[in-house]
């Protein structure tokens, strides 16, 4: 059943799959779900929408938190600088928004287009150009159909403002990310501004509805319900790859990213060892040092007893996590992908490997 | 007598005389005499006007090469991302542009305000914001007066375009700097967008005209002509602290800036060594270690036979020179400026030391 309407109710699985699908990224669940609840219960249900409902030439909008996710857990949201950077891109292209869009899927990166859209009184689109996280901004299906990300507007909480049109997504991405590193790591981004007949044509649909379903398997894991941990890998496709122990966490905040290499032990008593290398988001899982899992398929960190979706930002020594791997969604598998969002995308000189059926 | 046309004849005086007022910086003479009289030549002369010759409420853009001198010696301007950033610029404030203005005085920064305006058929205005060139955009008068130096505009000769609203001058200097070192280092900007009203009353005025005036004394002692050495002294005000030989030269290109060091000895047999500590702009000279010439008064070092005015970029080991000091304009002389422009404001701490009447 697909979503309709969004009150400060319904964000409970909304969140937990987000963050699942978040891959590491997308930012803090716990302070998702506050601004989102906050935004829904000021400013009443939002509408949740298709590209279909809306005029063909109708003008979308995107919004994100764009930054390092351990920054953004310690630099909280203001609030008012998403409405700023969606209001100077449409101030920008002389064109009101007619709905709100989210870029990507992730525990902030879904609510927070919600939020915004309350408080822009307007819908919020069902869709988005990832149905995961990425860490660049040029990581979107959007940019494999050619749609410039640009114009696109940069704001932070103090009044600071960008305005950025480029000749690539890819200088879109350093352009937003060198502004992003002198304003604070945690900022707000509005960009890919397309029409309802371009977002119909190219987005990945129904991407919240995705994210709920999802989130629902994993709580009825989380109920420890009968059947639920095999109902929810089947219906995702998704592996267990491994179960181990954080015996090893490497974090550093460079170029802009919060970059991580965890090492995990197997919690079983073998020697097998696996190691993620994480850009934001989980990239790359080794097993004794044998690419295992990588990206564009997600890799998905669940807490071993509650079976919380664990994000980069919140991973400790000595946690003990189930690791999944799942596939993405179907909308990447075309021409290009894999030098968008393949490993070597992210400077990995090792080669993509497919999720096992 | 000021000036109120100019054509590509009347460029060389001007052209010498903003090359040593530059300091170092404001982009290489002969590049900028060719961008000029290309200008002129294909688009005819340009009307030199003042302020006041506007109504007070019409609107004034500026622009400038932003970037590292070395870099811009040798990434010469495509040309047409001046037009574009005033054009970018102008269509964000929804207000075309009645007149251009420099921000600077420099070879580049002097007259390619003059080619811009030849361009778009505009005048230019006789005026600017330093009566000599500083590395950083938040160096202005205009600064001192409170007028903020965004909404401003960054573009490159690709088509990649920035537009920078921010809540102080220096970060837009941040932001500004950041993209232009993603973008190659020599840009095109246009930034302090203000009325003609303004920059009646907070420009430095008749700078064009000091700056011919200038050149033209200059040109007098490069013909070498009676008296014409001691009257471009007196009459800037200038003295000469040091001829020597450059024995050291260090450069390197860092944080977006052209930085170097010069050591120079003594021509005359002495000891004596000055060392003159340089970004794009010489900003400190020291006379065997004690500060003898700062910022915001300027050092300019003139070849010691052709008497021609030697940048950063130009500068090489073996060049024996004249160095003098030179007061800086008296619009500088307020409340704060050694905060903006001091020595400390560039991390030296180094205090200001007065010019010899």
């Amino acid at each position: 059943m697909t979503i309709t309407k969004l009150s400060a109710d319904d964000i409970e699985s909304l969140c937990v799959g987000a963050t699942l699908l978040g891959t590491g990224g997308g930012g803090d669940p716990y302070i998702a779900k506050l601004v989102a609840r906050q935004a829904l219960e000021k400013h009443g249900p939002v509408d949740v929408i298709t590209a279909a409902d809306l005029p063909p030439d109708a003008r979308v909008l995107t919004i994100a938190i764009i930054g390092a996710p351990t920054v953004i857990l310690e630099k909280i949201p203001a609030g008012t600088e998403f409405v700023t950077a969606v209001e100077a891109l449409s101030s920008y292209l002389g064109e009101p928004p007619a709905a709100i869009m989210p870029i990507e899927v992730g525990g902030l990166n879904t609510l927070l287009p919600i939020a915004t859209a309350a408080e822009m009184g307007l819908p919020v689109l069902n869709a988005d150009g990832m149905r995961r996280a990425f860490p660049q901004i040029e990581m979107t299906v959007f940019t494999l159909a050619g749609i410039p990300a640009g114009p696109m507007s940069v704001a932070d909480e103090k009044g600071n403002l960008c305005v950025f049109e480029t000749t690539s997504n890819q200088m879109a991405e350093t352009l937003a990310r060198t502004a992003v590193i002198q304003l604070g790591l945690a900022n707000a981004i509005s960009c890919y501004p397309m029409t309802a007949g371009q977002v119909a044509e190219h987005a990945i649909a129904d991407s919240m509805t995705y994210c709920r379903d999802v989130g629902m398997m994993l709580e009825a894991v989380q109920r420890n319900e009968e059947g639920a941990w095999d109902r929810f890998l089947g219906e995702t496709g998704s592996h267990r790859f491994f179960e181990g122990k954080i015996v090893d966490l490497d974090r550093r905040t460079t170029d802009g990213f919060a970059r991580s290499t965890l090492v995990l032990q197997d919690l079983h008593g073998s020697d097998q060892v696996m190691r993620i290398e994480v850009q934001n988001e989980n990239l790359i899982a080794y097993v004794d040092d044998v690419p295992t899992i990588t990206t564009p398929n997600l890799i998905c960190l669940l807490d071993h007893e509650t079976y919380e979706p664990l994000t980069t930002e919140a991973i400790a020594y000595g946690n003990r996590c189930h690791v999944i791997g799942m596939p993405c969604a179907p909308e990447w598998k075309r021409d290009g992908v894999l030098d968008l969002v393949g490993p070597s995308a992210f400077g990995y000189d090792v080669d993509y490997v497919e999720m096992p059926s």
